[in-house]
This record gives structure tokens, sequence and C-alpha cells, in this order.
């Protein structure tokens, strides 16, 4: 089934008015969320929506938080989200980052006491518009377990680094730190589909195959496999640091679950979960018309670069825009689950899709 | 044979004097290029000796370079190296960042005209005794084809991020963006073992063990393996952006090698390789001693997860500090070749190892 993205914009928007969330943070948390299904994370959109509302069901979730600056610096900020959507509070911080970055050349901003942001990308590319280059980093509950480790420490903790161009679309990478984001798994299972070797270990620290491992004890697996998981695992664990250490925000094992069954564990070594964002003005290193007309000729260079054959090379943030395009033309296809599963969040609140 | 680190810096110090290098330059390029002897990255120290005095005898590295800041904001500056040794510019960059952070928070120095800067953890090291976050970045010469390429359009491109703790040692992630730093291969060339599958591509882009292939055409691949990488490319493109489009360096296939006997492109798009420093400070976001007293937590949760038997959860930055405190005390040993290469540095300069 495929629906319009007004149509789901509308559905979502009206949900997050019913949980009482402003006019501006309702359709702030909207495109945040919307994003994801415009780009193609099928995990990380609209099928998340449910999974906002049964948190704010259970108090983990302010719809109306007071978010505030706790600490700042001329190119740094911390945030305390107050518990709000993370939908909210990623480009509330953001758009403080790109404040400070039109003085001080660059903006900083740590958050804590926040919850889910959707994908980290959409709050990198708030930074395009305004020639900046825009970083987005937040940890999340533990799936992942370290080289060597049996336990989950952290979570899939992704990186997102936007780039402006002058002719050519921006260079946007947005990745999980795991040999696979989690929302893959997700629709494994929704599809009742194995994953490859490799991606996954059970608790034992074997290979497997089942998405759903970890809920028997099993484990992501960091980015690099066999060879270099010590990568992926210094990588993600960098992300926690940034997004949670610098923070004040929760950390390691202690972030709290995305599923409002499981409870936050205890003894929290601080608020909620944590994000990082990061910006910089691309004239505060080089004039702005120079630095885009070289950027058109890296991305040109890599996409013209002789390829395996039947392949092309492509740039971070390609197939995604690709995504976008067609999405916004010809819809936004749901799986069966996804739309019974909002129709009863559109019953909670006298809805319909 | 093994060599205590005082006489390979006696040794090393004489050559790079003997080079012109001023007796600053000569013991700043000197610590730089031992410490990845000291932290066990052979690949990078002494052995590379020659090859920084080839390139000095071809004209393309000054031994005197006019260090000049060409652009600046108050958390920016753009660092011109004038063709100097990366191991004296790099440092230079740092300490600017450092100062940067001082009165900013932060501090984010991108450098153009500069050569190969050793390690990278070196650079970002030298925030920690600040109570600072170091980052340093660089581009390198290309071997390394991106998903899907038969050419070579990376180079190993690394990221290395160090953050103070307290009395636990520091945090110090150091990884290529590869799924093996290139110098793992030239030990593997030396001693004349073949590298393991997924490492490299041949010509064709077909799986090779060969650890040379990249001079029969062949190329090294982004770390992520089979499944990811994409992301291992999208990180090292972002290292080359940062490092390269930002400052004014020459990028992509354009980055001069560091071997004498191959010329830098023709055409370059941009003034030698390119470096790119970040420096936060910890108090610009969270008082340092409950930042610290944080990471200690964060190490110590890690360190002591449950692991595979006979393994344990390593910190990155453990293994190479327990490496410098041996071989601070046992020495460094150096393979055959790389002693009889020292020794015809020294006969160039009239110097005894």
């Amino acid at each position: 089934m495929t629906f319009a993205y007004s149509r789901l914009f509308a559905f979502a928007e009206a949900v997050f008015r019913g949980m009482g969330c402003s006019e501006d943070h309702a359709r702030q948390a909207t495109e945040t969320l919307l994003s994801a299904d415009l780009r193609g994370v099928d995990s990380h959109g609209v099928a998340r929506l449910s999974g906002y509302v049964r948190l704010w069901e259970a108090r983990r979730v302010n719809a109306t938080p007071a978010l505030a600056v706790v600490h700042e610096t001329p190119s740094t900020a911390v945030v305390d989200g107050d518990a709000g959507l993370g939908l909210v509070v990623g480009p509330y911080a953001m758009r403080l980052a790109i404040e400070k970055a039109r003085t001080a050349g660059t903006g900083w901003v740590a958050v804590r006491n926040s919850n889910h942001y959707g994908i980290a990308g959409y709050h990198a590319m708030l930074a395009l518009p305004h020639d900046m280059i825009g970083i987005s980093l937040t940890n999340a509950s533990p799936l992942v377990a370290p080289t060597y480790a049996l336990e989950r420490l952290l979570g899939t903790n992704p990186i997102s680094v936007a780039i402006p161009a002058g002719e050519q679309p921006a260079f946007v990478l947005d990745m999980a730190t795991t040999t696979a984001a989690n929302g893959k798994l997700e629709i494994l299972e929704r599809k009742n589909l194995p994953a490859p070797a490799s991606w996954i270990q059970d608790r034992d620290g074997n290979d497997s195959t089942n998405p759903t491992e970890t809920k028997n004890g099993g484990a992501l697996r960091p980015l690099g496999g066999e060879t270099g998981s010590h990568k992926g695992y210094g990588l993600g664990a960098t992300v926690d640091i940034l997004s949670a250490v610098l923070s004040g925000a929760n950390y390691g094992p202690w972030v709290p679950p995305f599923v409002a069954f499981l409870q936050p564990p205890a003894n929290p070594v601080g608020a909620g979960i944590g994000h990082f964002f990061g910006v910089m003005r691309v004239d505060a290193f080089r004039p702005a018309d120079e630095f885009k007309a070289h950027m058109d000729n890296w991305i040109q260079t890599f996409r013209q670069a002789k390829a395996v054959p039947g392949q092309q090379v492509l740039i971070p943030g390609d197939p995604e825009r690709l995504m976008t395009e067609q999405r916004l033309t010809h819809g936004i296809p749901l799986l069966e689950k996804v739309v019974a599963d909002l129709g009863s969040v559109g019953e909670r609140f006298g809805l319909v899709l």
C-alpha cells in the first residue's frame, strides 16, 4: 500500500498534536520523522510513530518540553531536552549550532535528556542551505557488542556529515557504526528473512543469521567484520562519548531503550539519551564559491570513475536523494503491519489514516 | 635488532638537522616520527625516514618552511604548510587549534601544502594535557577504490580522536578508514606474507591476497567489507574533503605520492596534501572533573565487560600505550631491511646509527 507524503504528514502531525505538542513542535516532529520515509530509511520513519506514542503514554516523552541552553561558550553549548521528542530537540540544537557558526565560524552543541531523534542525516542537512557543513551524532540503546565482548554496550550510534556543493547535489553521509543499522534488521524481521552472517552474534559470540538474536542475549557487531570490528567499535564509542559523556546524558549500557515495554536501566548515569551536533561555516575556511566549485569537481571525479561492469560509483546521499524524488511523486509504500499499527495509533486519538 | 629510543631519536634528529631543519623543527619532526615506533605502528616510524629524505632531495619537502595562517575566524583557521614536513606542520596547526579553543571553546584548523604527517594519533593526543579533546584527520596518496570502483581515488585517510579521562588512561582512537592501513601491507611485503582476502582487490575488482597488488593496478578496499564498504568509503571521503577541499590542498586522485620515485599528478587542484585538526575544551561543555569522572566510569565499564573466553574488551589506545611502555624500557625492534636503509641514510649525512 502506498500513501502520499502529504497524507502521512497530516496524519502524523495530528497524532503529535493529540499528544499535546504545540503546533510548531508537531510540524517539526513530523517533518523530521517523515524525512526517513522520503529518504528510504523505512525503519526510522512513520513505522516508529506508535513507538513514540507509547513512550509518551509511559511518561518517558514530554510533549511540552522547556528546551534550555544550560552552558555555553562562543562556539559551544549544552542543551537540556527536558525529555522532549528528539525529533524536535535535534533541530533546536542544530539551529543553535548554526547561530554559533555565524559569529564564531563553527558551532558545537551537545544534548542531554533527549529521546530518539529519527535519522541522523535530517539534522546534519539543516546546515546545507546556509553554506555550512553539518555533523550529527547520537547514541542509542545498547544492541552492539564491542570487539571480543559478549555484552551489548553500544547502540548503532550513527554518524552523519552533510557537505554543500555548487551545481552538484550535496554530499550526505549517514551511516550506523555497525555492520548494519538496527532498522535493517527490523525490516528483515517484518519480512521473515535471515540476516547475512557476520552482522550478528549469539549470546556466546558465534555468528547468527537471526535478526531478532538480540532478544536471546545476542548482539549486533560493529562495522569492520572479522579483521576490523575494533574500528567500528572505536567509532561507535566516540559517538557515545561525544553525545553523552560530554553532555551529561546516559551512555553505554545505561542508554534507555526506545521500546516502552522495556524499563530504563536503574541508577542512570545521566539524563535521557544524548546527541552531538556540529556546524562549520564553509567560508570560515575558504570563500564559499571556491569551496563549492572544488566540491563539484570532487563529486564529478568520483561519480565518473571506472567501475565494476554494471555498477557505478555513487556519492554518499545519491540513493536517498533519488528515493526522495520518487516517493514525493509516487508516494511512500508501507508494509501491511505498519498500516495496521498506524490504524491503532489513529484510533487512540480519533484519527483516520 | 633492537635500538634504544634515545639512540634512534639522536640519529633521526641529526638527519633532520642534516636536511637543514631548525633545531626546533628537527626535534619536533623526530618526536612526531618516533611516536609511531613507540606506539607499535612500525610502518609510520623511523622506517619511513629515508622516504622523507628522498622527498627533500627531490625538492618536494621544504626543510625551512614559513608556516602561515592564511585565514581565520574565532574558532577556525587555515594554515599553509609551505611544503614543510607534515611532522612539523601538524603540531603547529594543532597548537593553533588549542589556542583557539582556549577562547572560543573549540578550534578547527584545516591545512594545505603539507606532506605526510606520521601517525594521526600523535597530533590528536597533543590536546590531552590541556583537558581538551583532540581530532586529527589527513588525506594521503590514492590507494583505495571507492565501493564499485576500479580506480584508486582515496588514501587510507585516517581518523584519530583522543579523549582525556581522570584516573584511567586517555581514550585514543587512531584508525585508517580502510580494511587495513597501508603500513600493515608494507609490513606483510617486508615479511613476504599474503594479506587476508577482502583487504585488497586486483585491477578487475576481484579479491587479491598480494600486498603489492596496488602496483599492478589493484586497490585497497574501504572499511566495511562485502556488505558495508560504502561506509568506509564515506568516512574516507569525508576525511578527504575536510582535509583538502576545505583547506585548498589536493584531493582524491590528485594527492601527491609519498614515494619520491613517483611524480605528483599533473594539473594539481590544490597545494600539497591536506590535514584537518579539531580541539574541544572539555569544560566548554561540562566541568572537567565531572567529565573525567564519567570517562573513568565509561572506560571501566567497557574494560570489565564479559568477554569471549581468553579475550578481554580493550579501550582504544590500550595496545599502543602498553607497547610504548614496553619499547621505552626494552627498546624498539627494527627489521634488518630497515636498519640497512637507515645505514644508507646515515652515510648520506655522515652519520652512524
